[in-house]
């Protein structure tokens, strides 16, 4: 016989109870004051914050019958780590807005909580869930506030990218978009909509593939390392590099020029893929660049378009849109 | 004819216009980093920084039929400037994370934008919308991330009421349970759904009663003011002053007797409404009581209950939980 109550229902318990539980899971603060007080107070050694939110809503960003609970977490956690060290910075804290269905399994929130402090250990020691928020809500949403500290250096914005400088990268661009391709393509039904893993079918390399799509692992040391070393810009790659290296090359003022060749062997997702989490950097032409970076182009005095690909303006849709790509209605 | 040009949904815009036409509206940026890049950069003059996060979903937190655009930017902010102003520290900026559906109008979207900056304008100047998220969602959700700076003073915690306290108050009780009795009794149809307000039909006291469940104004710079008063215990009361006043005597290992007599006309309203976020703090007996605060009682010793009503343990439900109370699946 299965005892229910092993497993309550979020609506069947009080939000102090289920806070309780998250809070067991999440491991121990790192803060000034922690979880528990109206706000937490987080300590900004060098009188500066860095703050970033970013929101996963179950249909358009994720689907559970392809997510576990720690999944979710994790990526809900990676992708907000990768916007802090994007700037240069390291993450110090979390904050998790958790708006669930009552029908919600408290297994499910404490394998989200056992995510969000997965991710913080692996990406980010140091940073931990400092505060956060349970709300009703007829769709599962999880919107993570990360925040970080610059250890007393400029932050590294997306506007100061020069003629000369090596356009570097730091991470896999394409194997999350790949990822979701397996995903639409072998894990629907006849209706399109999706139905449970099952990894056995996988070679070794989707199972990476999809890895990167349903739990990331920006290379979040790697912000604060090209900090040190003088990158003069650089922006997370979540929407794809023609897309961001456009961003980077409006905010610069110049022209953004990438060489296929470096990218791997599947160059048209790395060009177009969302997703990927890979910090996207530039320097002085005369700079060592840090391990785990390597070159992809360079940067250009502005010239008729923000982006060249070996040479030539690209063509085709530029990368990811949430508001034009997957469809939201069928999730 | 109309133009439906003229008011496009989200769905028919891209990203980055979306986010242009809130960032016209939002106003200018007092961060060091503002909104565009990975992450904004926000001063933290004394090396600490507060930060809450609270959502507000349609459905439990509000619904269409009775909130605009512009109440509903505006509540969304205020619920997260009083917590911070709780701690006793001053607001310094906003991330606000949207995720709404695709049939949104752009008009709503700007219309929010304005209660946002309305709300910060009208309760914590200096503080503005520094960075946020779009996401397409089937409900609409709005999470907002407030940070605070303490100058130099120590955050005014729950746990630090001591016997011989007064307890005060700031900001008034009862009201927004009162206009979520006034919608829900007045402005839904026979099957309980909303429908929409007519203003006309109600009394000055139902709309004041009204405004502070729709559009309330939390008394954000009396938290600063009670911390330099040295207030020794501070929280925002959004659950009901029992619950609320509960959770600062457990916290602080104390007996809060509150006196119905400094409870205005409606104590019962009082006593066990939520969402009125006005201000709960204890002071030393000894210190004149900042303006804007009033006595409603004092702090004793850990007695047998956390909390005493005229003497005596309160009775009936205490306070508003959100897995409890609204029905979520009628929005």
């Amino acid at each position: 016989m299965i005892d229910e109550h092993a497993d309550p229902t979020v609506g069947d318990l009080s939000e102090g109870e289920i806070l309780r539980r998250i809070l067991e899971r999440v491991g121990p603060s790192a803060a000034l004051v922690g979880p528990g007080d109206d706000a937490a107070v987080i300590a900004a050694a060098d009188g500066r914050v860095v703050a970033t939110v970013d929101t996963l809503v179950h249909g358009p960003d994720f689907r559970l019958a392809w997510s576990s609970a720690f999944d979710l977490g994790f990526k809900a956690a990676a992708v907000n780590l990768a916007d802090v060290a994007a700037m240069g910075a390291t993450p110090t804290a979390l904050l998790v807005a958790l708006a669930m269905p009552e029908s919600t399994r408290v297994s499910f929130v404490t394998g989200l909580a056992d995510g969000l402090r997965a991710a913080c250990r692996e990406l980010a020691p140091g940073c931990a869930i400092e505060g956060g928020d349970l709300t009703v809500s007829d769709t599962l949403t999880v919107a993570v506030t990360a925040l970080g500290a610059l250890a007393g250096r400029d932050p590294v914005l997306r506007s100061g990218a020069r003629p000369g400088d090596a356009v570097a990268l730091a991470g896999e661009l394409g194997r999350a978009a790949r990822g979701l391709r397996v995903l639409f393509e072998r894990f629907t039904d006849g209706a399109g909509r999706p139905v449970p893993l099952d990894e056995r079918t996988l070679t070794p390399g989707e199972r990476g593939d999809l890895a990167a799509q349903l739990r990331p692992t920006p290379p979040v040391a790697l912000g604060p390392a090209a900090a040190a070393a003088g990158a003069t810009a650089m922006m997370d790659v979540s929407d794809g590099l023609v897309l961001d290296a456009t961003r980077l090359a409006e905010a610069s003022g110049v022209t953004v020029s990438i060489e296929t060749a470096t990218l791997g062997p599947d160059p048209a997702s790395a060009l177009t893929g969302g997703e990927d989490h890979a910090l996207l950097a530039t320097f002085p032409g005369d700079v060592a660049l840090p391990h785990g970076f390597h070159r992809i182009g360079s940067i250009a005095a502005r010239g008729e378009t923000a982006v060249l690909v070996d040479g030539r303006p690209p063509s085709g849709p530029g990368g990811w849109d949430p508001y034009r790509d997957w469809d939201s209605r069928s999730g």
